[in-house]
């Protein structure tokens, strides 16, 4: 049995996870779970999953579950320290990281630090402090095993294949809910028409990144570092249908590409079973149903978001972590309703201008220019809300 | 240096495998050249590449060589002997088997049996005596390399992940210059309309293979011998851009498949060069330049020769052999006007009726059952003409 840890569990990804765990008794022992807010879910997986321990980083929260769940048996962690604690459970196989956003980065690294594979649903750490994780991974022996669907599909794309034999990657891009309108008409979009992504489903945060596409400039810098691979010979190009969830092309003209039905659960379990699939007999993919898949040139004009995380990794160093952080704010003040949709990349870019860009040789490196980012990112909300 | 031996060296695969040897010098070694009757075309190539010997499966052609190069120190072999003798050239590390149709099975055999290894673009081996070849190739250690962009695209796809994994292979079929026809257009199709292959420039047999769908069918069969995957898990899908070459689906709904622009060079140097890959850098495929793929359901009744092809497989022994040597003589018929298009799956079906197959034990009981397909193909085809 190989033994979990789900940081973050009450989310799409880390319900998707135990729905993986329910349906092959046997297989997973979960040990840990974390959540951020959400007590009732996680009591709910609690007496469900039976872990030796669960966090929430809030601590209202782990204090109101602990009230609730005192025979459970379970020991009940909480604040941010109880999150990173769970994510070092000792003898755990794998570590499933998918906190939503920078939150995730102090546990993921934890994580590592303990010599545990992480499976990565979490995209943000990679961004933020994408050389120090590696360079821990390295150090630890850790693999860092994708599971967004871009990169999962980019990993089993060159597993077998010499990496030496890539000339680039190809993330492809849905286009999300907003591909068909025009700059002006993208203006007024509230967010409960930019939540209506029209192949995946998924939490809030993610859904409004891809309909700024945002969500692909977080996943080019992600690829960056998960493969290694230069910004020049990262692309990324726009497949209205995500069948083909990315692309790899080698020096001698192949390409080799992972298509299936969009279902996270695929890349979840490939990710939690590696290097042994698990037979999820999901439908098999039609592709004469379907009938045709369709291709663009991403559009930066409508678009900014992309091009902001291509020049965050052009910069380096700090300037990821301030992409994301600015962008974490803004996405938030947009679905309060506090600036429109066309703001999020206005207070990004207006974020990285400000910033000196530094090195990231620690945690605290990172965690500061993420503290800075939110904080100025916060300020610019504020001026482009009273505007 | 590789040292290789190319079977069918004046023929499409052959001069493109020449084309690569020459553009990277220092990597292969040509020892040996075979070819049918082209004994001119054969001549430009010994003086290029220098191999070792030669051989022309036609006694005259070979003699005519063997007047014009004495001076250039390379034995020249006349008939199918020779051939095999060449297949099997002491120090040879690869075979490419390019021969066009069933003659490339003696001296592909030849090589398995010498130990070395194949790189087979010719698909009627396989046809004939697939289990066989592989029967062989497992007692001499031999390594069959698939060199059919179909078979290309689903090797790499498999490489790296788990073949207990696999829920079916997928090859693509471009559907051939014939499929906007209705059936009774088809009728009246002349060699010249059905020799302008949409995507892919190959040889007159193959291409009337690709016409009626055969091709598709000889595939099938390919592939159950050269993956071990049973037919019911082989599916075609016809794609008219050819540009995914073919799929693999796994049994957690991930879709592995091999993209491209159609050229044989991709394929070809994979199976010389594995697993490195050679530079080509052909130009990248621009999808959205593309803008997009589409796919179908293969078509049984206008195409009825796929069909036949999982008729043949299923029935096992000589009757796949049957089919194929039915449908070379029906092609060759077509080729000369003697018959219609239509003609061709009413010979091969006729003789497959007329077949009683048995087990291929031996070479020669695919050699037999060859021979006696041909004869009652050549009989059906005088009937047809007649008519």
């Amino acid at each position: 049995m190989k033994k979990i840890v789900i940081l973050g569990s009450t989310g799409s990804i880390g319900t998707n996870t135990l729905d993986i765990v329910a349906k092959f008794p046997g297989q997973f022992q979960v040990v840990g779970l974390t959540a951020g807010t959400n007590d009732e879910r996680l009591e709910e997986q609690l007496r469900v999953f039976k872990p030796a321990a669960v966090a929430l980083s809030d601590p209202a929260a782990a204090a109101r579950l602990r009230a609730r769940c005192q025979e459970a048996g379970v020991e009940i962690l909480p604040g941010p320290d109880g999150v990173a604690q769970v994510a070092r459970w000792p003898g755990t196989d794998l570590v499933i990281s998918a906190i939503v956003g920078g939150a995730g980065l102090v546990p993921t690294l934890a994580a590592i630090k303990a010599g545990t594979c992480v499976a990565l649903a979490n995209k943000e750490p990679m961004v933020m402090a994408g050389a120090l994780m590696q360079e821990e991974a390295r150090a630890h022996g850790v693999t860092i095993l994708p599971v967004d669907s871009e990169h999962s599909a980019i990993f089993q794309s060159m597993k077998g294949h010499r990496r030496e034999d890539v000339r680039r990657l190809i993330l492809t891009a849905s286009g999300g809910p907003l591909w068909e309108l025009s700059r002006d008409q993208m203006r007024d979009v509230k967010p409960q028409q930019a939540l209506q992504h029209p192949n995946w489903k998924m939490g809030a945060k993610i859904t409004i990144d891809s309909a700024t596409l945002m969500n692909k400039g977080l996943e080019v810098v992600e690829a960056r570092w998960l493969f290694d691979i230069p910004p020049t010979q990262i692309e990324v190009l726009v497949h209205r249908e995500s069948i083909i969830h990315s692309l790899v092309e080698y020096v001698d003209g192949s390409v080799l590409a992972q298509l299936g039905l969009p279902d996270m659960r695929t890349p979840i379990s490939y990710a939690m079973n590696y290097p042994a699939r698990l037979p999820l007999e999901p439908p098999p993919l039609d592709l004469a149903r379907i009938g045709h898949l369709s291709f663009y040139e991403p559009d930066h004009v409508r678009f900014p978001c992309l091009g902001l995380g291509y020049e965050a990794l052009r910069t380096g160093g700090t300037m990821p972590a301030t992409l994301n952080a600015a962008n974490e704010v803004a996405v938030a003040a947009y679905l309060e309703e506090k600036i429109g949709l066309l703001d999020i990349a206005d207070v990004i870019r207006a974020a990285m201008n400000a910033h000196t860009p530094h090195e990231v040789r620690t945690l605290e490196d990172a965690l500061e220019a993420d503290r800075w980012a939110r904080e100025k990112a916060g300020a610019l909300v504020r001026a482009a809300a009273r505007s």
